[in-house]
């Protein structure tokens, strides 16, 4: 059979990437995929020569995408470019055009993907996403085929490799978040612009889509609760350490009896939790369902390679489909579109979980009564409480106390109304604690 | 679409286990299969009724297993037997019959599934085997289709749960092999006859199957260097945490210059690799894969449902593909059949690891320069050495090493050599172990 056509959009980190799997191991690659995969068509708007050795003396290399789309020959595009302005409408011509996708862009795919696939499924064709979340893991094969006798119940996962880097520097060495961002910075390991990362949207991204294939929902991306990482404090970092916890950035998203839940928030998770051992640039996606209990799924979630190994394979996916009847390949969200639930996603506020909060109180006879009467008014039950040293001459010690699970709601009015005791000083820090257990 | 119907041979704990997620979740997985699937004939030797609530009500049930494969209406045939003697027959029989398979049966396919896929393909059908490995795992998917872009390094895994839940008692508890054994054997966990478990050769056949697919090589059940956890002595289990280490029964095959590593084995495992921190009887299976780095996939390796989660995800898969022409399918070993390799299996003496070593000797002047002068004529060069202190009243003290990587070869001799030392008591216990970095 005569190699497959492959058009590529972008010749950045992960499109350098793709070219260079593909080349390097092509032989390994066709003696899966039964057929040469070779990529015949490439636009960008610059490429590193040194990146992509002799690229353009094999491929055709411009800077208009828009004939890429459109080649004849092309039966393939892979949309490396990311954003989701140009991606898009180049990405719906292509599909116009009958061409198979492949794509690793989240934001596209969690903002604009309801659309996009619709209009592939009109036009018989398949949008594969697979680099869209947790690079190199294969996270969307293991929910939307691995699992698919099972009713999920939650998913929690690590999925920006920025963020838990700051993390895991800010607890293992003591760091505060500015300083270990400007380093990441200088390093290249998190961009010039580190919103999208410490803010808790890439990861939104990313949750938007694992939600849509675990539940059988639309992509909802606007409807998700994101907190980020930047007010983290490294005293809550050492508190949590003491208490057998981890403060990772988590992405999570749950089936419960009144709708979904679905937020990106930091919380503490417990250390014998293999998610709370997931240090570094690394991700890992926790996934629970009815049958098949827990299952962890752990690799690289960003950079060139570990992302060009999904890339390619949902080439060799697409390959294998394009002689499929339509309805019987994997829907694009794990449910036939028709099926398809419209179940509500749950405000934060309507959200339980257990909290860590730390307060500044005075240490007098009581204080402690006053914030334990307005707990138990809001039907808050403590799990742990501890009260640390005053520090040498101050007047106000921590104290910090873990509670068990409570609804947002009520531990918003608790919390204002702890806020006004005349020895509680200045805010009470919250944040969200996760057992992750069934 | 009208059901696919399904043919269930055995109700055992894995057979009940699909009765039950198939019922339980009917809907949801035709949501995502597009499609009903009815189990419409099944056969058992015997099944508890009170497991699977009014099956024989809505179903056929007999006794007869050959009555289901040449059923007309069954397209699928569900193995479930277990052994590799009738239930190979039966399979065999179904795949002339023109059935799709799916078999939860490792014995079996380590031991003949090369002429089964072989009759499979002749055949133009599909048998599926996602829950012979680490059960509810998605990891046979994730090697055979999720990481189609790498030339796979190596793969270590543990992969039954029975010897991880015994050596994880002997390390939190300091229990000894046979008394954990015998509680694991009184709870149900470990089967009456446990040989399979604790000798590895149940991790043998499940490691098997995954080289096969990493590598492109025929199954060689036969060539699996195996070796058990009944050795283990406690002592070894807490030396190996205080040098930071925990010993697992792993399975690893790795590609190395001069072929294929295919063993299984217990080992020391450095802690801060999640691997070792897999616990109690879960399994995992962390792969090396050069674009994607390493990646790790975690769950239940065993037990009705988790088992039964991989069952249903195949017969989904084969659903989907019923209309696929055959050379457009994933092949049964990643591979094309025509594409397998024939990269020679090394033995256990070529294989190169580092070493854990515990010895006995008479504290003395010069009995360390005599082992030491050993291990470096073999080549073996020395990471680290440790005497433990003598107790009271005794001879003889312990004396720990850990070696750099060294053939299997060279330690034999050394520790033949050494063990004719005067001043060595006893056989030198050797336990290797694995870095598992890239």
């Amino acid at each position: 059979m005569e190699p497959i056509k492959i058009g590529l959009l972008g010749l950045g980190t992960v499109g350098g990437g793709t070219v260079n799997v593909l080349t390097r191991n092509a032989q390994e690659i066709a003696r899966r995929a039964g057929r040469g995969i070779q990529i015949s068509h490439a636009a960008a708007k610059y490429f590193n020569p040194n990146l992509i050795h002799g690229l353009d003396q094999i491929i055709h290399i411009s800077k208009d995408a828009w004939a890429v789309v459109n080649d004849p020959e092309v039966k393939i595009i892979v949309e490396l470019i990311g954003g989701d302005t140009i991606a898009r409408d180049l990405i719906l011509k292509a599909i116009e055009n009958g061409k198979q996708i492949v794509t690793a862009n989240k934001a596209l795919i969690a903002k604009h993907g309801n659309a996009i696939f619709k209009a592939a499924q009109n036009k018989g064709v398949t949008v594969a996403f697979e680099a869209a979340v947790a690079g190199g893991i294969p996270i969307i094969k293991a929910l939307r085929e691995g699992l698919t006798a099972n009713h999920i119940h939650w998913i929690a996962g690590i999925i920006n490799g920025t963020a838990n880097f700051i993390l895991t520097e800010m607890r293992t060495k003591g760091r505060n978040f500015e300083e270990v961002l400007a380093e990441a910075q200088a390093c290249g390991y998190a961009e010039a612009d580190p919103t999208f990362d410490v803010m808790g949207i890439d990861a939104a991204h990313k949750l938007t889509i694992l939600a849509s294939i675990a539940f059988g929902i639309p992509l909802q991306f606007d409807k998700v609760y994101t907190e980020g990482i930047n007010h983290i404090d490294p005293i809550d970092v050492a508190y949590a350490q003491e208490l057998g916890y981890r403060i990772k950035l988590v992405g999570i998203t749950k089936h419960v009896d009144t709708g979904i839940e679905l937020r990106v928030h930091p919380a503490l998770i417990p250390e014998p939790c293999l998610l709370a051992n997931v240090d570094g640039v690394m991700n890992a996606v926790l996934v629970q369902g009815d049958a098949v209990g827990s299952t962890l799924y752990y690799g690289a979630g960003a950079g060139s390679e570990p992302t060009a190994s999904a890339v390619v394979a949902d080439i060799v996916d697409v390959v294998r489909t394009l002689t499929t009847d339509p309805e019987h390949r994997v829907p694009h969200l794990a449910f036939q579109p028709k099926e398809m639930s419209n179940l509500p996603i749950l405000s934060i506020e309507q959200v339980e979980t257990a909290y860590y909060l730390r307060l500044n109180v005075e240490d007098k006879v009581g204080v402690m009564a006053g914030i334990a009467s307005i707990l138990a008014t809001e039907g808050i039950s403590i799990e742990a409480i501890q009260q640390k040293e005053q520090p040498d001459g101050a007047q106000w010690v921590p104290l910090i106390m873990l509670t068990h699970e409570v609804t947002e709601l009520c531990m918003n009015k608790a919390i204002q109304r702890i806020e006004t005791l005349e020895h509680v000083k200045g805010s009470v820090v919250r944040i969200r604690l996760e057992q992750l257990d069934s």
